[in-house]
């Protein structure tokens, strides 16, 4: 059995337990980690339906259907055309799985409107958030997902290498976008996204880039995705353009020990707060707690932001096979910020760094 | 009164006729549409609530306040940190706003997992779906979204002019997808989504681009969008590299031929179908119907797709200030495929054609 095969299979089993007769996958991670595909959700109805009972099945406008018969693992595809009513083309597909009636599962990015078409089509019907049992199913990952994972990284990390020694002066951040971004696709990895933030604009956390030119000794913030066979993987360094004053190196020295803390307390578990805790605790002890405004990590995957997430409140306990992103940062408004990232996976005995850039406050 | 303070009254106004309470607007176009502004939603809750009665107020998670005050148009703000109970933040935003009971519209695509949060936070709440009160809102655009259309498809059109005279055998198609996507972005236009498709990936419509090299006498189709200060133009243009076939030819001046009766048939008060049966019905009458396997157009402005969408069903009237696209094409699975597609504005008379760059079946 394949390994679609295999996640449909366990899904079923999960769908069993909760009592649903099935689920909807619309297009996204979920999409891909069923299917091995992904497509361009514009406004045309599209997903994949699971049945308790029966095959899943694909249903898809006339437009897509020859991709999906090339690219899909799942088999069985109805199309439609753009003129046909479209809740007509539904009702058949639930009837033909027997999906009319009882819990159907949907995710929570579901829109409204498909929300709204699905109890039209069939008044029977009641619809439960199915995220729990996807995100717990995508959750740990298996030794090939993290062979992926391992790609990813090695991709990007050589792409902020090179870009970090050729980035200079009167570059403006959409310049360095650029030859990262080149970088990164010339290895046949994607770019989700990717933060270039120089001088001041590194203060703003989701800054992305711009027309402005680096000027000399700039903070210049990078936090780059890579998505690499679907998988992805996200890494933030930090670096001067010329020489750091005294408060760039102090704060840069406290969120890389924030971090060193963060990951060394992660093993089997933990719990993610926790993880949270170590750097939060280490950044607030320095007196810059009110200048770290994010949450701690997130979990990596087919999504960029994805379970676990590294919070406060988050109970959860880490197990092998869990990857999750470790970035503290201090943001002086007006000033400068400073965010380090890596990705890291539980491991039976603790963890394994599947980023190994130094992170040295260069002066590039 | 500034533009979005207008547009925010005019919302209000229709909210009222339709006894709707408020609305909810989360990030995208209609949110730019109501505060000049964009961010990207990831899981994070942020949406501009408009009430009946009060101020518009945006709720936003802190790392994006700062971002927001420079930016929007909004002026109330309410910022919330990673570790806070979300429920507990929009529980007193509705309430502030009289929103805790009562019919709040909410846009097509709200995810069910905020629909979720909604009825748990507020039991009284009904909720709507005000897409058709916001589309009606930005269906007729004007003079001064013209004027952003019209600079939009100017960029739009020097980018695909420059690539069709730089685009030679052995470039890849991803090769092809920078240069014109370098060339848009340097007159600070943005790339939605950019088709390169050569030889048989032609004939797969939504084929992206890959690492295909082009070979002597391969069709290649282009079909771009560029984003300018938030407005969107779509351009299809099909040339041959080498020497075209004589059934490339031939398919070609079909598509041109049907594409030319649709635009000339477009007026005030002519149905969207029509525009659609102009092109389909030449190109059936050719002996291509089954070939052309989507719709006529769809509509432009903050968004690639929008309404007015032209197809068959579609009895809505043209008026003055509507623009879409046209774009007939004819797929043959394994040769190759065409398509030609020009941006279109009603106007008093009939219409204005965007779109000014020239459609032969070039040899490059």
């Amino acid at each position: 059995m394949n390994v679609y095969l295999q996640r449909i299979k366990a899904c079923k089993k999960r769908l069993h337990e909760k009592h649903l007769n099935g689920c909807l996958v619309l297009p996204g991670p979920n999409f891909q980690y069923f299917t091995s595909y992904t497509v361009e959700s514009f406004e045309r109805f599209m997903g994949l339906f699971i049945p308790l009972d029966g095959e899943p099945s694909l249903l898809l406008p006339e437009l897509e259907a020859d991709r999906g018969r090339r690219l899909s693992a799942i088999q069985r595809i109805t199309s439609y055309k753009d003129a046909e009513n479209i809740q007509q083309v539904l009702s058949s597909v639930l009837s033909r799985l027997n999906l009319q009636s009882g819990i159907l599962g949907v995710e929570g990015q579901t829109p409204f409107s498909t929300i709204q078409l699905l109890t039209k089509t069939s008044a029977k019907i009641q619809l439960e958030n199915v995220d729990p049992i996807l995100q717990q199913l995508r959750l740990t990952k298996s030794e090939q997902e993290l062979e992926k994972l391992r790609q990813s990284s090695q991709i990007l990390e050589e792409a902020i290498s090179y870009v970090l020694n050729t980035s200079k002066t009167g570059m403006t951040e959409k310049e360095v976008a650029r030859v990262v971004t080149h970088r990164i696709e010339d290895q046949k990895g994607d770019v989700p996204f990717c933060l270039i933030q120089s001088g001041r604009n590194s203060a703003i956390p989701h800054h992305s880039y711009g027309e402005r030119r680096i000027q000399r000794n700039d903070v210049l913030l990078l936090d780059i995705g890579c998505k690499y066979e679907g998988y992805v993987t996200d890494i933030s360094r930090t670096v001067v353009i010329g020489t750091p004053s005294e408060k760039m190196k102090e704060v840069h020295k406290i969120v890389v020990e924030a971090q060193k803390r963060a990951i060394e307390a992660v093993k089997p578990d933990v719990k993610a707060e926790e993880i949270d805790r170590k750097a939060r605790g280490y950044i607030e002890e320095k007196g810059y707690g009110e200048q770290f405004i994010h949450r701690t990590g997130h979990g990596l995957g087919l999504e960029v932001h994805e379970a676990p997430f590294i919070l406060k409140g988050n109970s959860q306990t880490l197990e092998p096979g869990m990857v999750f992103t470790v970035e503290p940062g201090i943001y002086l408004s007006g000033e400068f910020g400073v965010r380090v990232e890596d990705n890291i996976v539980v491991t039976d005995e603790g963890y394994e760094n599947l980023t190994s850039l130094d992170k040295e406050l260069r002066e590039v």
